[in-house]
């Protein structure tokens, strides 16, 4: 069964503390057994023009997509959801099964 | 020293055979050693409202930013470049540092 993705890109509001938005994340994830992998970066390369104004790359693995619907119903998450919504200026969200070509542990 | 992820989220041109575009990807990343890690995945989740009209999301990850820089410049990567950018209708783009809070094989 293919492992499953939650991939967020946002830029968030200026007077946002991106520091506590990401603590809070991570208090939810090491909460919730069902995330496997958590990852996140803010971009410190690309140009401008390829990165449309987004700033942070958010990256959730689960075993499965089952996991990762027990996730998004969480409570846990589902209270996250609005402060991290409001914090946002904007976002893409991708969701999908990950097809893994090469990996660190290959 | 962190490790470093190209993150590319697109949204491919109509006519294009997203399979032959892979499948050119995967022989880059499987002739150039310092690409690490490399997974993708086609969205089939996220609402239209938050997926923004992107389809694919593409992750490359790197030893170090040294070793992104390196793959940026090989000539293989620079001739995959054109193919790609002809292929694409929209492109969000971020590379960053990778915080890995928590991993598989932690």
């Amino acid at each position: 069964m293919a492992e499953f993705t939650h991939l967020v890109v946002v830029k968030f509001k200026d007077e946002v503390v991106v520091e506590d938005i990401m603590k809070g994340l991570e208090k939810l994830v090491s909460q919730l057994d069902n995330v496997k992998s958590f990852v996140w970066g803010k971009d410190i390369e690309s140009m401008e023009m390829l990165r449309q104004g987004f700033t942070h790359a958010i990256m959730m693995t689960f075993g499965s997509k089952d996991d990762f619907t027990a996730f998004q119903a969480h409570p846990d998450h589902v209270e996250f959801s609005a402060t991290f919504s409001a914090a946002i200026d904007k976002i893409v969200l991708l969701d999908f099964p990950v097809v893994a070509v090469k990996t660190a542990t290959a």
